[in-house]
């Protein structure tokens, strides 16, 4: 038996998340479908995490054991050749019997990105999120340093998926403008479920003077699963990069 | 009768081009038809240009007359309702008849976006086109410079479309990268049919160090149509701006 990791890229608008879902077409089922043909094997494969639907990843990881003999790196020509192009198979290397994708992960980061604009353009349809008003920049870097540490993220965190602790480590934030779009980029050890989609909520209502750092510690105090509804949009978040 | 100016941005992938054509899904039949919706009114739209097949636009220019009372403003989110999402109307303003949004147009840009990688990315899909080899930027910005000036581009036009001239004066050509993407803008007073795209393909060839402009140069000067015979792909050009 021998382990591959692989590291991908999708555009999640026609899928319904990453994970397998019976009668669902899902990343995951795509991917162990792909495998299927192209090793014959019916494999059970582990991702990094899981996306919801609609949700973007630029370079997601996964593995996979196989007893197949086909070399690593051909994994990834072969599984591109069944995959769809709006999923692609951007590496794939063999790797040690004790590599895990989901719990070798050290660090992950995920990219948000808001249009603020009047009128929705066609060109960010399903990868971007519009906010109306604009949003004050500097505002937003000074309050999201209020997440940076480690802390109990219970307030930002939605219920539906289990986890043994609330505790994480939020290393860095980093809120770039490009043109007309703003990105966030967040890095931690790990993410609850919707955390990045939360916390932008909560950094949009810090663009529009809303909320500052003090408010996001309160909230953050609160270590309340009710706290903070701003669940942003699917469409515009992005997995960025798994460390391991 | 009232002449209202509309700009638009779309994602050509999903349309046969800009121009109505019999039985076709194209983006000036969507706006006719979300016009007829709007206001009753069988309409002929002019646009600034036509696009072909898996071409995009981010900010197209065209003009409708209507006898319609509807204030120029709503004509944005009155349109916008009956078109899909991967269509927008940008903005929308009552202009006076002499306006013509092809025949009054200046200067047009369009950009063509270049994906340097070994292997496709499922981001880009339909968004940029892959370049296999590592492309010289400083050449390509050198050799491009050949371009620049009023010229006759017949070497660069593809047969297919009448035109009066085959004279146009590049104004500009600017040459950026953006992460992993190289993007290619081109200013001119007007582009004949495929001349961006025939362009980007020489531009390819001096960032492979097979051509330099003093090459370009030579091909201009030939001034036949079959001088150039790399026609890249479509679903990298983007049309950006009209200029009136």
């Amino acid at each position: 038996m021998r382990r591959i990791k692989i590291t991908l890229d999708y555009i999640g608008t026609n899928y319904c998340g990453w994970q397998r879902q019976p009668s669902l077409d899902t990343v995951q089922s795509r991917i162990e479908s792909a495998i299927k043909k192209l090793t014959g094997e019916t494999v059970s494969i582990v991702g990094s995490g899981r996306t919801d639907a609609g949700v973007h990843a630029l370079g997601a990881v996964a593995h996979i054991d196989t007893q197949s003999e086909i070399p690593a790196k051909n994994f990834m020509s072969g599984l591109n050749h069944f995959l769809p192009p709006d999923i692609r198979i951007l590496s794939a290397e063999e790797v040690d019997e004790n590599f895990h994708a989901r719990f070798s992960a050290v660090e992950k980061t995920y990219c948000y990105i808001i249009y603020c604009g009047k009128v929705d353009k066609a060109v960010y349809h399903n990868r971007a999120v519009r906010v109306e008003s604009e949003l004050d920049i500097e505002k937003m870097k000074t309050a999201s340093r209020a997440f940076i540490g480690k802390k109990d993220f219970r307030s930002f965190m939605s219920t539906g998926a289990d986890t043994k602790t609330t505790e994480r480590t939020v290393k860095d934030i980093k809120i770039e403008t490009d043109g007309d779009l703003i990105k966030i980029y967040y890095t931690a050890d790990g993410f609850l479920y919707n955390m990045v989609r939360l916390m932008t909520g909560v950094l949009i209502k810090a663009g529009k003077g809303e909320i500052d750092g003090d408010g996001i510690e309160k909230l953050i105090e609160m270590k309340s699963k009710n706290a903070v509804n701003l669940v942003m949009q699917p469409h515009g978040l992005y997995l960025v990069e798994v460390k391991y």
